[in-house]
């Protein structure tokens, strides 16, 4: 690098490390929420990432925050925990996980992350080797695409349905498995689509996947969080068919993302992953990195073992509200429309209809006017795959919902085309 | 990958991801606390790794409990947090390096991560580019080569020299710069030697890398835990010489390693790092990776504003204390010798004189040995880059390190050579 005109530093940065980067999460809504007007006197309404805990109705139990408290003042957690997690922890995931499955884990199963991102760094990781690919759905978490394209592992996308509750398309995936293709990944329930899948549907991939010689990664960050006909299965439940990596975190079910304790989890009750190197890789790449705070571990036995089904029931019920609102007034919003109504996580996909409107050029055109002229900020679709669709979170309290959808409706008929 | 002699599967293990993990401290030490003898009555001594939180003489500050806490049971902290970190949290670490420094450093200069690992992470990535090299120091903190490896960062090693408190060997450096090294590391206060580097010396390196065009990334991960004649200098007081990277924690001034807080600071008051772009290579990894809990980040004002220096001085009495102990216990075992009185870190390098002992092939040899027939665990210098010395740490209770020496005499007894 030059200073005063002449060579003076060896150093110089490679700008973006990743050109995925520029449509990650956090970049895209931080280019939405700068375009906010700040002198509307109004609320900012946040519908564009899934984080209820700001709202008191989504407070998260205060035995979980006791449990934290009680870690923290015995002063045993102050050290640097052990490279795979605290013993105790482990086998506390190990029995709350079992409880969904026809056989039972072994602490030995378990390795806790930073939340669920680490536990997609690790698994990718361990998963890298020259060549290799993994499959992924489309729309989806654009985490995998960026961190994967960062280490060098090729990334090819399979379509999931929206005429069919946004199922895999199990052909789609035959077609694009080549002898390098090692895993797909599936995320249920769905983020970003507010998709369960049925425990047939879940048999049907884990099959496909056995054929196909290839392992499967569910991200299950939302497990439990379902609120329609079909109930949360564990993929981990087709263990025995075909190697499962679990990816999990208490971020959703108990409402506390800025926590970072997530896990990895070997659903393989054949020994597969362990025969074939994976979770020696696993090890090594935990061994390299940093961890979850020891106290935080500490705390994750009482967390899981004592949090009343109260809890977990009353959030159900807000984000059934909440669902049923957000799904209810896109029906009053003639561009926009839902396909399917969302059953589970905290999203939903609403598909852009650009020829309703006068002025608008995308879906991230969509989301930057929305932004400024009306304080609300949604993400565009093409953040997770889907352009020209949107991404919006129902997880917020029922009256900012009812607030942020009365604003869209304005916004799009102050941009809809005379008829 | 094959099941019952057929292939069956596309995946497969790489085994150990790099080589060099085998020579991590966490993976040696875990083979030495393997070979411990369980039926040994006596407690087991831990002098292998930095970690003085299990003991009572080393318990922190209530006033850094009750800043978790008041942050906890706010529900404010249970969000995601920004992705260079909460801005009152960057702003009172940048306030409190401020007070060493001849210059006030930002908010913007200030980076939260998850412990100083991924403070050493990120920079590395950020540095790294086709062809790049670094500077490590030998001996070192070994993650440094383990990290940089893992993404094909060319190391090269300079000497530390134990006759002059194990000063940089400014000429070695010299020698082994070339127009692709992009950086040195220096750790002051040293660890894996326990040295305090002065102003002058400090100086000169700040002279030499703006001479070669490198910029210095200083790991001070130990700042201010020095009980010698020199007092700390952080690097980033030559910030005007040479553009530093400072990586710290509270990890250890504050004896809490388990609570994962750490940062990375841009100390460099003519903005060249900024202008190369190596801020914003920063700012990308970031965005890519996972952050130390919100939570955390919101005690970090309370913590670094209120501690009192009586903590602080309590903490620095006892590791001059104990400093003392290991060095004199050191001088009365023949086969092992000690270049340098340690003055600051928690750390001292002593070198071990193998023709004194009958029985022992070298240092890892020695360790294993130790653990089994002592429960002593010590860390091979193979670990930090110097076969046949040893890594102590002294930053135990008084009375155990006395232990833990006695038992170290009486097992170079038994295993030295008749005279």
């Amino acid at each position: 690098m030059e200073e005063n005109g002449e060579k003076r530093w060896n150093f110089w940065g490679m700008g973006k490390l990743n050109p995925q980067s520029k449509t990650s999460i956090r970049g895209l809504l931080m280019k939405i929420w700068g375009s906010v007007n700040k002198d509307d006197p109004r609320p900012l309404l946040p519908l564009g990432h899934g984080d209820p805990s700001p709202f008191p109705c989504f407070r998260t139990t205060p035995l979980a925050e006791d449990a934290v408290v009680d870690a923290l003042r015995s002063a045993k957690f102050n050290s640097y925990p052990p490279t795979s997690g605290l013993q105790p922890a482990r086998s506390a995931i190990a029995d709350y996980l079992s409880r969904d499955l026809p056989y039972t884990l072994s602490p030995d199963d378990v390795f806790l992350t930073i939340g669920c991102i680490q536990a997609i760094e690790v698994t990718l990781r361990a998963l890298a080797r020259p060549g290799a690919n993994v499959l992924l759905p489309r729309p989806c978490f654009p985490f995998y695409d960026s961190f994967a394209s960062s280490i060098n592992l090729e990334v090819r996308y399979f379509d999931l349905n929206p005429e069919k509750g946004w199922e895999v398309d199990i052909e789609s995936v035959e077609a694009l498995t080549d002898e390098n293709t090692v895993a797909m990944v599936i995320i249920n329930p769905g983020n970003p689509c507010g998709s369960v899948y049925t425990h047939q549907h879940l048999k049907e991939i884990a099959e496909a996947a056995r054929k196909l010689g290839i392992l499967v990664v569910t991200d299950e960050v939302y497990h439990h969080l379902t609120f329609g006909p079909n109930p949360f299965v564990p993929m981990g439940v087709f263990g025995s068919i075909v190697p499962v990596i679990t990816l999990g975190s208490i971020s959703k079910r108990w409402l506390v993302p800025g926590w970072r304790l997530g896990w990895l989890v070997i659903s393989d009750p054949n020994g597969i992953l362990r025969k074939s190197g994976i979770v020696e890789c696993i090890t090594d790449c935990l061994n390299m990195t940093s961890d979850p705070p020891t106290f935080i571990q500490g705390a994750v036995p009482q967390i899981l073992e004592k949090t009343g089904e109260d809890f977990f029931s009353k959030t159900i019920d807000i984000l059934r509200e909440v669902a049923h609102i957000c799904y209810e007034r896109i029906q009053e919003i003639p561009c926009i429309t839902c396909p399917n109504k969302p059953e589970g996580s905290m999203f939903v996909m609403a598909k852009l209809n650009l020829s309703l409107l006068k002025d608008i050029n995308d879906d991230l055109d969509f989301c930057l006017k929305l932004a400024k002229e009306e304080s609300v900020v949604v993400l565009p679709g093409v953040a997770v795959g889907l352009k020209n669709w949107l991404r919006i979170t129902f997880a917020v309290e029922p009256s900012a919902l009812e607030d942020g959808f009365g604003r869209m409706k304005a916004f799009c008929e102050r941009h809809a085309k005379k008829q």
